[in-house]
């Protein structure tokens, strides 16, 4: 196949789509996100077979059972993955909204939302990833062009198929949602620099995805995921709080980018307060990786190295590092924070609105779990990822930031 | 000097005064300003004495009259400069503002406006710009580093001293303002790598600036500035408004990215339309470069290149061709259009009403000039740049969008 024409023909298909879509309502978006949730159970044993070749070939390549489980697909996962576009009808349509205010020369200028355009979205082999973004990006207006992780690709092929087949004879424009069928990276470096077919990139799986992202894009690109959150237990905290607190941010769910990796206790406390956090996360089978006052007072713990301070382990493992105060817990937390989610246990007034203020993140707690950072725990509804980058979104993403304004002028003859 | 060391320091002293400006009220911030607008006036002697050494350098490197004047300061430029600054003072801080909610779990979520942090601007040789983005940057509590034009540098070197030394002596944190006092371009380049220290890049400046910005930077990019703006004069266009719409946006201000480059005119009334505007066009000294059908009607107009419709002359030139009817002008406009301004003359409801929804740009007008798309004309204060991307900011880029939002959770020992 043609490198060049492969995914230049994605893209004029997908700008092309791009253009009809922003002029569609959302009943006609929302009947045809029906038609695909529809499609999903009907088409149930084709998906399940294409998965099956995936998961088959991953365990032959000895890929971790982790993410083997991420990929496979069950009959209940499927149900899972139409009710959840389902539930993308429900959410309110961001476009078309705005104000409008006069100029004292009577013109009337109408912000007015409106689709990002075409949006490529990057991740890893998760099968339900590819469905959950086509929706989103369908409802807000917007064209996709997918590219998930090549172990998904038999997975990832007869999904789309469906759903945009379903979506097509639904009134939706061809090549409004398009799948990279091509597994060879050089294509993702195509997709990377495609600025005249591509509006904007986002990336969603762990950090070295999204530096390939940032590092290689000319698109502009929605930076997501990476957390590496803190905790910080200061010498006015409650432990009956601080200890929930810590081992929830830790343990509930590991694996994801709202989990705790780094845990700071103040000096003054440290001797009481760490062999209880100790004892608890060693029953919940947490590795410590502590600074060397921690490993004193731990003898369970391993040594933490400088590496791991910047390591975001999306695992059963917790550095620990004792601060002399919250000045350096801040300076701690501003060298090694991926700016995605940091909590401060305390009762003392200034120094939680003092770690409020200077913690330079997406979310900043105090006296709760880092784990609420989420679309749903904060109460917008389905979420297409967490930005931890400052521009255009930051903290949970829904749909409305995968729109832009538009100014419309309407004059009778103005000029300058 | 060593290059590594440069830059990175530059870079270590903007993020640490982030961190302290983040923190400073819009009272200090005011006064700061107003002590720097004050010192411009002080030190005008010093400004015009280095100014006239980059004039005197550049004519002898043989620069465009036009480029030389936009280099050269006199005593009432200065004063301009020095009300400039002024007048942010005026403007509202947008830093510090935002809602909240409560969750059902007793959780309240405050979204909050907060400065991006560092900003580095990159633009041409004008000098007044260095002062404008120091003191929008300033009031919404960011760090900038400055890298204009070289061949304004000695003008720059005595700016930034002067406004910086101002802002420091009145409680700004040293490394709030900063300039790249080196023009080797190198250092461009390593600056658009800054991810560490650098929150974004916004590049101000012509195509060939702007390109190297994005095609360069890993940093995020707010794009500004080209604009290939175009009208469509549509069958049911009211001349009366028609022409003096085009002279306007063709000839106000020819050098600035919101005047017009293309006219598009409905093959129904260009036999009558083509003639009327072309003398008036030549009244005004402007070229036309036509399609096959304008020459026809016009024979003093030159023949269009391919080029000619992809070119943001800035000049009194204009691209004129005729079109079949709307969708031929749409499709033209989606093909050359930078996403800027673009405008249709009409008194026929639908087809306005399909030109703004159809054409995708920044500001999309009905029977009035392209010159509107301002800051200042829109009713926002002071611009830092007209965005031509859509994320983050798209059109008039204000104070606000100098800033990012964070969420601080307030909690009693929630956890998930």
């Amino acid at each position: 196949m043609d490198f060049e024409y492969d995914l230049v023909f994605l893209g004029q298909m997908a700008k092309k789509a791009a253009r009809k879509l922003a002029s569609i309502g959302t009943a006609e978006k929302n009947k045809a996100l029906s038609a695909m949730a529809e499609a999903l159970l009907v088409h149930e044993k084709e998906i399940l077979e294409a998965n099956r070749l995936d998961v088959e070939r991953a365990i032959a390549k000895g890929l971790k059972s982790s993410l083997v489980n991420r990929l496979s697909l069950t009959p209940d996962g499927i149900k899972e993955i139409s009710e959840a576009l389902r539930e993308v009808i429900n959410l309110p349509d961001p476009t078309g909204e705005g104000e409008f205010w006069t100029r004292p020369n009577g013109l009337r200028i109408q912000r007015i939302r409106v689709p990002l355009g075409v949006v490529a979205m990057i991740y890893e082999a998760r099968p339900n990833v590819t469905v959950d973004a086509a929706g989103l990006c369908l409802k807000s207006g917007n064209a996709v062009i997918l590219r998930g992780g090549s172990e998904a690709i038999e997975s990832n092929k007869v999904l789309v198929r469906i759903i945009a087949n379903a979506a097509e004879e639904n009134g939706m424009p061809q090549g409004a949602i398009q799948l990279v069928t091509q597994t060879d990276r050089k294509y993702v470096q195509q997709l990377l620099k495609m600025n005249t077919y591509v509006d904007v990139v986002i990336p969603r799986g762990g950090e070295g995805l999204i530096q390939t992202v940032v590092q290689n894009s000319t698109v502009p690109v929605i930076e997501t995921g990476t957390g590496i959150c803190h905790a910080y237990v200061d010498r006015a905290a409650d432990f009956a709080k601080a200890i929930p607190i810590v081992i929830n941010s830790k343990t509930n769910k590991p694996g994801v980018c709202n989990a705790l990796e780094t845990l700071l206790v103040d000096d003054a406390v440290a001797d009481q307060f760490l062999p209880l956090i100790g004892e608890e996360l060693r029953k919940h089978n947490v590795e410590i990786k502590g600074c060397s006052r921690t490993c004193e007072l731990l003898p369970y713990a391993l040594p933490a190295s400088e590496d791991d301070w910047a390591t975001e382990y999306l695992d059963l493992i917790l550095s620990i590092g004792v601060v002399k105060d919250l000045d350096e817990a801040l300076d701690h937390i501003y060298t090694y924070s991926t700016k995605h989610s940091d909590t401060i246990i305390t009762e003392n007034y200034a120094n939680a609105q003092r770690f409020l203020k200077e913690v330079d993140a997406a979310a900043v707690y105090v006296n709760t779990s880092t784990r609420f950072t989420d679309g749903g725990r904060f109460g917008f509804g389905a979420e297409i990822g967490i930005s931890t980058q400052k521009l255009h979104a930051r903290g949970p993403m829904g749909l409305k930031e995968l729109t832009t304004i538009k100014y419309m002028i309407y004059g009778e003859g103005q000029i300058v």
